[in-house]
């Protein structure tokens, strides 16, 4: 029996490399003689670069770089097994978890960090970029990470501004003409799951400036300085970037991968899947193991079980979820490919004790189901 | 698919029969096709009496006799579709249950009520009696219900002894010459799992009589006097009982059963199994499903879950077991036959949510077992 085990992290419980090996123990404590393949899963949010690399058999690569605030920081990307495919998380060079609460200033960081992380790659030959731009401190609308890429964001006199969002009220002009010409030969990819324009009500500043540090009044002022920018970029580049699906993602950042880099924004998931050649996997599969922490109905819009179950469904393959909380109204997700969901809890218990317990929880849900597919399997 | 769906009560909880029902439920639901048995199980100690009349499509008889005090009150007990086996259980009309906590008195009460139970089901044409013993208030080693079938028992100067164990130390003579004779074309089942002898230090009064209301000196006396008793039932009718197994079994019940009416003492759930013929149902059923509120390492010894496996592994059944709390310790319960076993617990919850939600968890994973069974089913 050929067993693909593809689950998501347990947040703040187990990495989804944790929970795919206790699956994996479940598994063969039933069947010892079982192909299992564990390939722990991201959807293209937090866990992407580890996911990749570690499911590519790919190395990281630690860079010295700048944090959103400037400072000296070392950072992580990852570069797969085939040597020319890059991962790059947005979040390792200019996340809002690298600041302190008091620190957080959507007027002043700075995405440049992940630019130089993006140079390294490209220094090191890469051609082929994946980038996740979840978990963002910043709103520069990627001007940060083209600067580190070299391009040029020029005031009326000429001079280059200061980094941040902050500072783009004063854009007269952007120069691209020494910016790094190993991009147009880079295949850009971008997991993505929001399509939030750059400006406006649901723009990147009103909706994820707030969270970010920013005041209503420094909102309003991000804002009009995006829509400032958005208007210097389509007289300079010709490129109307402000209202395109996911332009706002990251504080900007899709904007700027898509106006300079060519990125193809994607679903995180698919783009996952992709490339860890889930399709491959799943076609000789005779049952895949996916899960996350609890099923909702949010796990139907993109998630890694919504992804797997419909990746899953074209090779007819039963896909089994085991999970530790089973929320209301799922019945959609059986439409979509899953065969069966099981929760991890094994009786009435409090949620830490789960959390504590969740290996051995996660091990005996994963025999049971076994011992039942065993039973009855053809 | 034929399914036999044969669940215990889950305690405080639900009913045998209505979990039996939330069970089928999420089969059909799945399966609507499947043939579906619901067979409500006891394990021959409380719910006996429903399970077998209900199984059987038996009625149910009430009767005036007398509770543990003497106090007249109506008591059920049943007669099986073949309108010749009688289901008595002790418990309702000599149940401690009967009692209020200051009115309990092994000294006093008596079995004298289950004897009136046994002669209206003779008086109906019953041949077979199958005999419930769980949950006695008494002490008086079965003569109240010997008595009430027309045996006497005498003091020395041939008075009839007053009712209740803590009369028996007066017992000079046994007298049988009325015993009711249709007894003797009687088959007498008794639904036992306990062993303890009539006395001594595993004996009837030491091991039960407290929980009955007996004080340490009551139990005393009380072991006395049933030493006493196996004495003169030694004496008179040449019966040794006193050390058999069982015959301790609801205050000395248990040897009267055996001495005067030829009682065989069985496992509760083997009796029960076998009236309700599950053999003849697991033989043509391709999953069986049981459950009980928990599972633990008493399930191994002679109750329902078990004993259903045993039957079910005899025909090569795939038994399924659904349980609100699977405890440590059960591997052994993998070797009698079960398949695999599933908690309805879908989430981190407390206890109380559990027991109200359970028709609803139940349906749900006796659903995913299902959707497991249907998608990897020969």
């Amino acid at each position: 029996m050929n067993v693909v085990i593809a689950p998501d992290s347990f947040k703040e419980c187990l990495s989804a490399k944790e929970v795919a090996l206790n699956m994996a123990l479940g598994v063969a404590e039933i069947m010892p003689e079982a192909e299992i393949v564990q390939i722990p899963i991201s959807d293209g949010g937090e866990g992407m670069l580890e996911a990749l690399v570690n499911g590519s058999q790919g190395r990281f690569v630690s860079v010295k770089v700048k944090d959103p605030l400037l400072r000296d920081i070392e950072a992580q990307y990852g570069i797969l097994d085939d040597q020319k495919t890059a991962v790059i998380e947005l979040a390792k060079a200019s996340g809002l978890d690298l600041l302190a609460e008091k620190e957080k200033d959507p007027l002043s960081t700075s995405t440049f960090g992940t630019g130089q992380l993006i140079k390294d790659a490209l220094d090191k030959g890469c051609t082929k970029l994946i980038i996740g731009i979840g978990g963002s401190a910043t709103n520069d609308a990627g001007t940060g990470m083209i600067s580190a890429l070299g391009a040029r964001f020029l005031n009326a006199k000429g001079e280059i501004l200061k980094q941040g969002g902050g500072s783009l009220g004063e854009l007269e002009r952007i120069d691209i003409s020494d910016l790094d010409k190993r991009l147009a030969d880079c295949e850009v990819l971008v997991a993505c799951d929001v399509s939030n324009p750059l400006t406006g009500e649901t723009g990147a500043s009103f909706v994820y400036g707030g969270q970010k540090g920013g005041s209503h009044e420094t909102l309003q002022l991000l804002d009009k300085n995006l829509t400032h920018y958005a208007a210097i970029l389509k007289k300079d580049l010709n490129i109307a970037i402000d209202t395109v699906p996911g332009s706002g993602a990251a504080g900007g950042t899709g904007a700027a991968l898509m106006a300079f880099m060519g990125g193809k924004l994607t679903e995180g998931i698919g783009l996952v899947l992709d490339t860890l050649n889930m399709d491959e996997y799943l076609k000789k599969a005779d049952v895949v193991i996916t899960g996350e922490g609890k099923i909702d109905q949010q796990t139907l819009y993109g998630k890694t079980i919504a992804g797997i179950a419909k990746m899953a469904k074209r090779h007819n393959v039963p896909v089994i979820v085991i999970t530790g909380k089973i929320g209301d109204a799922i019945g959609g997700i059986y439409e979509n490919g899953v065969t069966a969901v099981f929760s991890i809890v094994d009786q009435p218990m409090e949620l830490e004790h789960a959390i504590t317990d969740a290996p051995r929880l996660i091990q005996n849900c994963t025999k049971a189901v076994f011992q039942t597919i065993q039973r009855f399997k053809k």
